[in-house]
């Protein structure tokens, strides 16, 4: 299993095939060139899933809409870290925690980038807080439990971006977070997954959030208060982590709420959440629940 | 699909197998005779899953071990209510929520009844935490998505017993509960799964939790603060909730902390969630983590 950076998608012309590959253009944002209509040409692999690619047949095919990484099968159970930026926990006044706060979205929660839409349900809609934020996706690539943050990163098979798409009023209507974050397709995840080969320091990234083009969360991956390692020894502590388990990692600040809330997310907006380098754009335009 | 109280089990002498059936008594607490070494016979069901059972077969077969009604891919994550007992609030010194608490529990925290061990993990260990919650489960035969109130139980299947096994240390160190509820084990369900067809008000039933033989929790279901069709509809709202889904309601009041901390649970206690009529014992054993 051997690669650096895969996309899943659906190729141009043909919608009855999931393909997987790495993108010819080693460097391109693929998320911004799908976007903007560029043809995408990836070298296709033989397996069907990033926990098991294969290797290139060959065959190049051009994308014509990117899919998840994973699956919503693949992925479970999606963890999710809270609070893990300094001036995050300061602009949503919450104390800098301890240790790594956990809540958790269902598999149901997983999205595509775009042009699969991020639907605001009509919970959020009646209290017109839908909010985003973006977030480095750790993806697990073999099943652990008990792990120490020194073997941590062992089991890491690479990252992607996600983002953490939120229903405020419902959040703050409760101590729990899971039912405001929990709804189908608050987790999009995308566009490319990145081998930890390749990123071998999240620290290297530096993440944003843009919202219609404007840049509304800017950070260095330096300032997680928690690092990847921390974060999966964490998670696995007395329960196994499958497979393809994936881990978000926290936002840094900017998000909508603490805006106030005039950058909260409408219908026809465009989200973007930018990892650079090597992850790239994953783009998701707003639609409200019918 | 038509049956009155499912169990799915290994036969007795023939671990190679899990088979699905009726008790053959229809009124035994297959829990507590199984626990006493009793031979209890199932008509045996022509299905392997309770979401389609198929129909008796004619073959007879006697419970070896009781296994979780359903399969860690069957649940996926698992919906849990938090203070759903007026008394249970008030021993926990929380305010009672003007809507249902959500938190969520990954596929892996389903246990099986005894002789499956609950392992207390060694986070809960060093702080010596361990704690019991004893709740009714509820579970979805069909896919639902912003069900109202009103059609909420055309979608549930049946009622079986849950024990939302806690750290509590670990859950009072962060706001959210899913980590101090997510390990390996800590949602043991069972022993039957009795159709909604049996149990058509789950007012009618009786909750107790049994520590070694004491009785410390005890309550009518008419004491829940939402209704099973309220919990329903409120965790369906914008979340597709696939067949299978597994939702317990919240705990009464007595659970191990509120007595500060004489019944926290330790190795080789005895716990049971007793649920009557229909359902029956769900009885476990703690073990340490080695």
């Amino acid at each position: 299993m051997s690669f650096q950076r895969l996309v899943r998608f659906v190729p141009k012309g043909d919608d009855s095939q999931v393909l997987l590959g790495e993108p010819v253009d080693s460097t391109l944002d693929i998320g911004v060139a799908v976007r903007k209509g560029e043809d995408v040409e990836v070298k296709v692999f033989s397996g069907a899933s990033v926990l098991a690619p294969g290797s290139p047949t060959g065959q190049v095919a051009v994308i014509g809409r990117i899919l998840s990484p994973l699956t919503q099968q693949e992925v479970g159970t999606i963890r999710c870290i809270g609070l893990n930026y300094k001036k995050h926990a300061e602009e949503a006044k919450m104390t800098i925690p301890d240790i790594p706060t956990l809540f958790l979205k269902p598999a149901t929660s997983l999205g595509d980038p775009w042009p699969a839409p991020t639907v605001i349900p009509k919970h959020t809609l009646a209290t017109d807080t839908a909010d985003y934020e973006s977030e480095l996706a750790i993806v697990l690539g073999r099943e652990t439990k008990n792990v120490s943050v020194e073997d941590a990163l062992d089991y890491v098979l690479g990252y992607t971006a996600a983002n953490d798409i939120s229903s405020r009023a419902a959040q703050f209507a409760q101590t729990q977070w899971c039912y405001s974050k929990g709804f189908d397709g608050a987790c999009p995840l995308g566009p490319t997954l990145v081998s930890s080969k390749v990123i071998t320091d999240a620290g290297n990234l530096q993440l944003r959030g843009i919202k219609n083009g404007k840049v509304l969360q800017d950070s260095p991956l330096t300032d997680l208060i928690f690092s990847v390692a921390e974060v999966v020894s964490f998670c696995s502590q007395g329960t196994t982590l499958p497979a393809g388990t994936v881990i978000i990692t926290g936002t840094p600040a900017g998000v909508g709420m603490a805006k106030n809330p005039k950058e909260l997310l409408h219908e026809g907006d465009e989200f973007v959440v930018e990892i650079l380098p090597h992850i790239g754009s994953l783009y998701n335009v707003m639609e409200n629940e019918k």
